[in-house]
């Protein structure tokens, strides 16, 4: 396998860096030649330079300049496979739609669902992708050739291969990830104007949920604006939601309000993982720690030695500091062989 | 100070419990005989008799019963302070405006911000208000010697005693807590009718964003219909930036949507912390951990030995479990020693 990675960012540079570490021959390109530069030399890729075969083409570019990108290379690499990373996928297909079968037939959506809070080559890192989703979107055009290259791609830098249609992967992240971070960010947009002597007495639980309201404004007004749609469907029915809560409490109608609130309460329990369904049989240790030094590496190490699988750790927050609070989660199969040992190592176990 | 505490829940008997600790004199009575029990034996206070003569009552019991309860002590005790730990003030306090000056001067309103997941007396523990928030609220009619008095109670027990005006509370706990309650709550609730497969490609945003949409539904749906006016003003006021953010996606006016995100980003680091103005200074420095038995408590160990103070620590999550993915919050002066002393005992540091 031979790759053309073209865009140089932290998405682009890390997947040239994580198939340069498995051996394959692997070339970077970037319209900015500072960026590519950064980019050469972080992932140890070769220069593309024109005339030069491969077998897979990685469009890594900003969302917005997608679509052109895969249909210049398609053309320019007749016997290539092209496939993309952008995080939204509909408005892709839908600007290459007049292309030819043949075209299509090489044209795999791609989303490794892997961001972080940095951004640029310099960020690049082989690891990037390991356990994490990579969402392969196919159509009817797509060959089975074309679409079990992108899942080696996926699998040969240790992410998990889903595969959904261009309408349910469409629709899932404006649920699952879109939608929240409009909330997030119209929620945060709230304490703008607040006295600061209220944002003041903001604990662990805003803390969460606004979380996302600091990514990149201008990457997310582009995500946003190519499922728009689907975004605005969602954001629509939160909103109606919402007045229809508001004007519940104003009239005293205690049910109303109860009810969307187990609903709730049932809708986060089927997210995958520790609230959920795939792991229902788990248990949270909490435990208090002294506020001394290497209390954390102590309590780490008596879990350790306790010879349990850490699920999940959260660390409780109050005042904008950490406070000794620490919740660990755990199968309930060892919940109490972990109580156990940790009080026996002298831990104050909570609950 | 001789104390009695009428609620033998979580907070009535962890309030009792650090008194005992502090060798104070402490009194606790409950309507339910068996959760007296429980909180007694918890918190090896004495059941409260009549004629037991005390200088403060400490009110614990569920919300809508509070300024009820408050009242008959005020008059059973009439040389008492007396104050609650309700999450709503206002309420109250209307409640109570037709009673007497000396009634009124002796009542001083309290918010402990420590609350739980977990709730009931066997969950209590003397630690539970340290660096905690614990906010006062006065009026006009309070006497000076209450509020210290409070003052005093909320220092003993290592909490942080913040004064605010009633409205002042209510409208900032509105905010900061409520609002992103039912937030979460209803963007959790889309979650019961979508598909398993959207819900499946959810990542750390969405988890982080509804975590809190798992807390007590009877509990809240009582704290939001005490604060109705207050939150039902908030809800609407996101529910109408919410509509105008859809039908700024459906026009395609993009500048409207980075707009809010921008705000929301500005927003965010307002909060204490972390985030904002107080800890500027701070720097994130992401470890990635190898899948091995163990390595978290290594980690700590050598975050320990590098001699760096942790702010936060954060641990990533994808596909339902923990990844090796792990966020140091250091500050700025020390990112640089402990990136350095990681690298040195082998950790592979990202950005």
């Amino acid at each position: 396998m031979r790759v053309l990675v073209i865009g140089a960012g932290l998405i682009g540079t890390s997947i040239a860096l994580a198939l340069k570490a498995q051996g394959r021959e692997v070339f970077l390109s970037d319209s900015n030649s500072d960026a590519l530069r950064t980019g050469l030399d972080k992932s140890g890729a070769s220069s593309w330079s024109d005339g030069s075969v491969v077998n897979l083409v990685v469009v890594a570019t900003p969302p917005s300049t997608v679509a052109d990108v895969v249909r210049t290379a398609a053309h320019q690499h007749p016997n290539a496979i092209i496939t993309d990373v952008a995080s939204v996928k509909g408005a892709i297909f839908a600007a290459l739609a007049e292309e030819s079968d043949d075209v299509l037939s090489r044209i795999v959506g791609g989303h490794p669902m892997a961001g972080r809070e940095v951004s640029g080559a310099s960020a690049a890192q082989s690891n990037l992708f390991v356990d994490r989703p990579w969402v392969i979107t196919r159509t009817s055009h797509t060959s089975d050739a074309a679409c079990a290259a992108v899942h080696e791609l996926a699998t040969t830098l240790g992410a998990v291969p889903i595969e959904r249609s261009v309408e349910e992967h469409d629709q899932a992240v404006a649920l699952i990830s879109h939608t929240p971070q409009v909330l997030a960010s119209v929620l945060a947009s709230r304490l703008v104007g607040a006295p600061q002597s209220h944002v003041d007495l903001a604990g662990q639980g805003i803390r969460d949920t606004i979380r996302i309201a600091g990514s990149d404004s201008a990457l997310w007004s582009d995500i946003l604006a190519s499922n728009a749609h689907e975004v605005a469907h969602q954001v629509s029915q939160v909103a109606a939601s919402l007045s229809a809560i508001a004007a519940a409490l104003e009239s005293g109608d205690k049910q109303a309000v109860t009810d969307i609130l187990m609903l709730g309460s049932q809708g986060q329990k089927k997210l995958p993982g520790k609230h959920g369904a795939q792991v229902r049989q788990d248990a949270i240790v909490v435990v208090r720690l002294e506020d001394k030094p290497g209390e954390l590496a102590r309590l780490f190490g008596a879990a350790a030695q306790a010879d349990v699988n850490l699920e999940d750790v959260r660390i409780d927050h109050s005042l904008g500091r950490m406070t000794g609070l620490v919740e660990l989660t755990v199968s309930q199969a060892v919940a109490k062989q972990l109580e156990d040992s940790l009080i026996a190592q002298g831990f104050v176990v909570i609950a």
